[in-house]
């Protein structure tokens, strides 16, 4: 351990009491990633506080000393916005459990950092609500995470990520003070900081108490599948089903490639045959949702769709989905490896997108399979390679970095819900110039002068990418294990 | 006008053109003052650029020689926040009317920050889209401007604020930098730098180009009016509404004093003898809005509803708006001035809040008038009096400061969707600690180091309220004349 983090280590004991500080080298190499296991360091110390006042107790300790603090949920990010630093405080909220209210007259719940993204809805769910941001990593990731992440899910198209369901936050900032930034009504005076605060990985503090939305439990849900030649014949219909101003809770698209990889594993009788699959679900008051499939099943058929499937239950939802959902994790029967990519695109450029990632794939010999939120744009392209094969992570990783190439040239993003973390940093200039960065950078300096707030995450610095921060793609050998919980 | 600026003028003029530079004292008169016509002051020079790259120079020219520039759109705001400096440089959009693009595949819109509201739905509507935020004053008040405020409307409830609806900006810092945030995609990576720019009223640059999301245009409206003997009747059917999982559109409130002012100036023909009237305003699908229509009206009628009537089409709802939309001027026929209070309140607190008003009002004598949405909290109550009364103005002030008492108090707040300019800034620590206003400070110090955008908005400032920034309630002569285009 750094001699200064060991001048500490008394005072942390003081705060967070004997058995709220980890030294034990062991015990601190189980934090040493989050769900990007390529990136690795081990945290100097790690703390586990319990109120607020502990973690912004410690917080004052890193700032006086400027050390380094990294905070930490469950681990699950995938840009590793978690990763610890080796000369840091790694402040993990896995204490901070408390649901502490769930007030439904205002349609609001109040928890602690800690409390797993579903365990929100589980509480809500007696009175007829739930929260709505389901990343597929939702029994295991913590709700301070997807703040920090300004998480997804598959139903972000109908209910949006993270920050449009936080209405209150109670903050510690990097200086160790203890901020409240709005509250339980929909928008307050002043600056919006809990905008920015969201999405922010960590590097304007740690919020301590998190104020959600609740949203009314939907009286029906009913789920589409449907099966086409190909991709583009899908892309057709869901540009239908928008087009005809029906916005389902999720429209989910797979290419054959991932769909084989999940008959292999799961065996989830997707028709056979089938160039690319469909899902949409649909949810809201029930005759609504009645009018409404009505129109979807046929602005399918329209587009071609065979071997239509529907579910108006949750065991016929589930197997449905469960293809889906396997399908990440399912890849892994198919390759030994694989890259997990995150890119947007604007709905309408979907198309040629995929096509040219076809021929990405084509020209470079690596398989690509396509599993993506498709009414938002957000693809999540597998890379898959062998990493037994000299050079093969690296040939994979130009190809995954190429796709995101093709995703800003189509005037997308780098990432649609994954974060940037210390993944992604090198990569932010690609999407913003020297006057939208420095902006970026005046804005975290204001609240983190000595950058000891999860340093060199999220913006590039020139440690990382070099002199002039430029992009970086192929550095690391890009390989993750299947993971079917974290997607 | 003060020397430094006069040394700018032939600079502005080679920036701006000879006619976008306006000296003439007269002609900056008309400029004194926005919708809160009791903080005036004239501008020291007018600019009224034409592009970006105009606006970016001129705050180049600010920043150069520490003048103070302050954005006005149409100049509706109800806060003060467009109050020019008689020693600094009044940035009028006026000529930045443009609508770049109609982006329907992308559901989106591009527009130059002086378009009006109301335009751009025009815009949109041959497409069947809309802009959803909808401000009393659409018809004038120009897009840049609800960016300033993050301007709200009757349909808020369902539909969000003005920060709900824009997903990209181009702004020019407080230096002259032109930064791009965002863009068509519903997410970017870094800060969300937007959401804390809407709502940052001008002072942390100028948005010159704006990314709107456009709605679907909905398949059906359906308006219910009801009447009912008491607020308390009235509160119940909306808790009624919210609670069965019904989320109107709107859901609008007056009481007996407003509708009477309402019935002598438009002769609305609400129910006769009614203690409160309510507008439901319902949209989406047919199949839905016809369900959740007949459950309005069965929740109204079980909480002591008479004299409902309904709308399905444009004429009969706006004789149903008719009443509600006339009311602010209308007040005008039954008082000789008012005061226009905007504060919030959680939904379940309304019913205390109206009874305290009502106590309030009787304890001073003085007639306090409620015409508010119900669903979202935010009150706008009315406060008369006569000013040709000697004291009158700041005995009706003190009732009107004491009503954000009450809304603060109930875990509120002290503006709903006027903002907080010039009027409010010295109420803000009534909501926000030291740390709190500190880190909105430093926020902006960040992007404004010199403090020259819009100074002395927004935040509280020693020379604006005292040494130590404190509540300075009643200070003005609160008057407003009726202006019923911009509520």
């Amino acid at each position: 351990m750094p001699e200064p983090l060991h001048a500490l280590i008394p005072r942390l004991r003081e705060i967070c009491g004997a058995d709220g500080v980890v030294t034990d080298p062991a015990a601190r190499r189980t934090y040493e990633s989050d769900g990007i296991t390529y990136h690795a360091a081990v945290p100097g110390v790690v703390v586990l506080p319990t109120t607020t006042a502990q973690v912004a107790a410690v917080v004052r300790l890193c700032a006086e000393h400027r050390v380094p603090f990294v905070p930490r949920g469950a681990g699950t990010g995938l840009s590793g916005g978690a990763l610890p630093r080796t000369d840091g405080v790694l402040i993990a909220t896995s204490r901070m459990r408390r649901i502490i209210e769930i007030d439904t007259a205002n349609e609001r719940a109040v928890v602690e950092p800690g409390v797993a993204n579903l365990d929100v809805t589980r509480a809500a769910a007696p009175h007829g609500y739930y929260y709505a941001p389901d990343p597929s990593s939702q029994q295991v990731c913590t709700v301070g995470g997807n703040i920090a992440e300004n998480s997804g899910g598959a139903h972000c198209l109908k209910y949006g990520f993270t920050v449009n369901h936080v209405t209150g936050l109670v903050v510690v900032t990097p200086a160790g003070e203890i901020v409240r930034l709005g509250g339980k009504a929909a928008d307050a005076p002043g600056y919006d900081l809990i905008g920015a605060f969201i999405g922010s990985e960590g590097t304007l503090g740690i919020a301590t108490e998190i104020t959600v939305r609740l949203v009314r439990a939907p009286q029906k849900v009913s789920t589409v599948l449907a099966a086409f030649d190909t991709m583009d014949a899908g892309g057709e219909a869901v540009s239908a089903i928008i087009a005809a101003g029906v916005l389902p809770a999720a429209i989910e698209m797979m290419d054959a490639l991932s769909i084989a990889a999940a008959e292999a594993a799961v065996a989830c009788g997707y028709p056979p045959g089938a160039g690319a699959v469909l899902i949409v679900e649909l949810d809201g008051p029930e005759a609504d949702v009645d009018a409404q499939f009505d129109e979807v099943t046929r602005l399918c058929r329209d587009a071609g769709a065979f071997g239509i499937r529907t579910a108006s239950d949750a065991a016929e939802r589930a197997r449905i989905w469960k293809g889906r959902k396997s399908a990440f994790a399912a890849v892994g029967r198919i390759s030994p490896a694989y890259i997990v990519q995150d890119g947007v695109v604007p709905r309408t450029a979907l198309p040629q997108v995929l096509r040219d990632i076809a021929r990405l794939s084509a020209e470079s010999g690596i398989r690509v399979a396509n599993v993506f939120h498709a009414g938002d744009g957000n693809l999540h392209p597998l890379v898959l390679f062998d990493d037994a094969e000299p050079g093969a992570g690296e040939r994979a990783a130009q190809v995954s970095g190429a796709i995101l190439d093709l995703c800003v040239g189509a005037g997308g993003s780098i990432t649609g819900e994954h974060g940037v973390g210390v993944d992604k940093a090198c990569q932010m200039p690609e999407m913003f110039g020297p006057d939208d960065l420095e902006t970026m950078d005046r804005f975290r300096r204001a609240f983190d002068p000595d950058g000891i707030a999860n340093p060199e995450k999220l913006l590039p610095t020139p440690r990382l990418c070099g002199e002039r921060p430029r992009v970086n793609k192929g550095a690391h050998p890009l390989v993750a294990e299947g993971r079917a919980e974290l997607f």
